[in-house]
């Protein structure tokens, strides 16, 4: 069974490598795929958003361990959510609210209670290794999810991924991410934006600079000078603000949660 | 069999790789669980507490292949060290030591002299490689520890982690690791200090100055303003000085190595 | 089957775990091997540079699934490459030229063109989850490599890697790499110099310094102090410029395609 890993653990300490070994040391035949530690620290947003792009890569039945928790051995509840095709583990702070909005059917949320599954000595500062991981190990061996406690409906949610929809034609979305390359992942989706809409005249701005090409892939047209600003769809299936051989974030001083204005003309 | 890998290698280069590459050579079906390749280059202490922090949480009879090896090439020995559950290998420059004085029985140690195991070619700068990963691979597959070389008893050690018992009633300790959030890991333990002494006036200074508050977990007390340093006990059973929402060494400007004076009042 | 990446993804974003999905949703027993994910961005010369010093140390038939891909969605061909021993999966852009030059036999090289085996829909800036990650499955599941696609002869090629013989007894080579520790690592090889040679008077220069001393390790003659320069074969078969417990790139200033400059005495 594979148990994916996701933390803002950073990759210099013990903390993932202890997760590891606390899942290993339940199920040996563990198939543990680390998907990033580099959320920045505390930051359950970019967490929520990082898995909500890479869940549905893996296949069915695989188990996500997501470990971004500021609130570790405070009175935040330790869970399991259970959605069509995959289960998760971690925190209740969030984490898992992007998926649950995507997920067309509501998921089943437990409360992880049955400290049966846990290390023997619980840490008050590291539930990633003493409750996440042994109960990952113990899922992944087959054990049954009501085993590890209470069906709950009242899981905490962060606000909806959505851009708000403020005046008749016109939203407020935001950057929800900034890749490695710099491009500038939105929250706008075809929902929101069709590229015929663009072409007919919708109007993209960020940082009062307006966006005003639409491409298929990065390198297209790749004789344009460096530096050009376009708006393209994401492999997450987000718009993304990229610029041609550099990087869309440096050039417009972008940061994560910055506004972007979208405009549709009159319909 | 399990082979957990810790390096200071980092993570851009081929090394990794190749250590891996070498191990599945032997063993395609060793399973391989990196630790952290980001031990800064050529620091046997940090290797050596990060080692400590982490290889309990694994099953018993995992193999922990650990390199940080300024003298590769040189006559430092590489080693087979055997503790009562747990199997490492490295070069014989003290990465060891905690754990070899963590431990309650003396562990075996094979100085790893049979070239039959080694890489057909070894090279005088690469060890991890050519020797260190292809023994990983032979141990993962059965191969008994006599078969590498022969024992010996007087491998290199670390002076001792724990605090120096300088005075009466007080203690120099060091700041032993700074984690990702910025909190400062010392080698103060309960042996030396229990809540209820620091309670009754145990005096804990750093870079001249006091922390007076300590907690049972970082989100405790969450309402105050952040920055408040306080201690706590850490996930590795040290005591560590963290801050609210805030990175500790950077209010400190602590660096790893810093002294730490803990004070107890006379009983 | 051993699947390895190598990718200029980064550790943050969701790409790579996104690709390790995307291997394991067509074969969720591949035992997938990261080698590195810190190419710098775009650079294919680098990713074929790491390639050719870690594929060698995989054991025979392992699939190497290497992403640097500055031209995803463009006309570029994705490609399987088949040598002796080993197999590659990746875009048409001389990220395997390296590897193809060290082998003495001509590799087989596959155009992917088999829609059957891509992801459903597929993206066009992600084809390392959309397109190479599925065929990497169903490779290392037994699917035969003709069912990917048609046999090819034209693909890219990087220039060689190889010094360049450009006067009598003299050679233009350059720095291919500056690894973790600042050790320079040039295209020299046996073939261009020996230590024989060397200590026959070979001159080495780079940045206006001549490097005036060949060693077998690291830490050979440390009692020299800190920063004395030297050359060294490195690990991966090429000249490596070091220097004494120091960072010979620090030392010298030197950038990746720095020219470095032999000259040997007439014979």
């Amino acid at each position: 069974m594979i148990v994916t890993l996701l933390t803002d653990f950073g990759a210099s300490d013990y903390f993932v490598g202890a997760m590891k070994g606390a899942i290993l040391a339940v199920n040996p035949l563990a198939r543990i795929v680390d998907i990033t530690h580099e959320i920045p620290a505390h930051d359950v947003q970019a967490g929520a958003f990082t898995l909500l792009a890479v869940y549905e890569s893996f296949p069915p039945q695989t188990i996500h361990l997501a470990v971004v928790d500021p609130g570790v051995g405070s009175a935040r509840r330790p869970l399991l959510i259970i959605t069509r095709e995959h289960l998760f583990i971690g925190p209740d702070n969030g984490l898992f609210s992007y998926v649950c909005e995507r997920e067309a059917m509501p998921p089943r949320v437990y409360q992880l209670t049955n400290e049966k599954y846990f290390r023997p000595r619980v840490s008050a500062t590291f539930h990633g290794r003493d409750i996440f991981a042994p109960i990952a190990g113990a899922l992944s061996k087959g054990e049954p999810p009501a085993a590890f406690g209470e069906l709950i409906d009242d899981q905490m949610r962060l606000a909806p991924l959505a851009p708000i929809h403020d005046a008749p034609g016109a939203w407020s979305a935001t950057i929800i991410h900034i890749d490695r390359f710099g491009n500038c992942i939105t929250n706008i989706t075809r929902r929101e934006l069709t590229e015929e809409q663009f072409a007919e005249g919708a109007r993209l701005e960020i940082g009062g600079r307006e966006i005003n090409s639409f491409r298929k892939f990065y390198a297209e047209e790749a004789q344009w000078g460096a530096g050009k600003l376009f708006a393209i769809w994401g492999s997450a299936g987000f718009l993304e603000i990229a610029a041609n051989r550099a990087s869309a974030a440096r050039l417009l001083g972008a940061a994560r949660g910055q506004l972007v204005r979208l405009t549709k003309r009159k319909l």
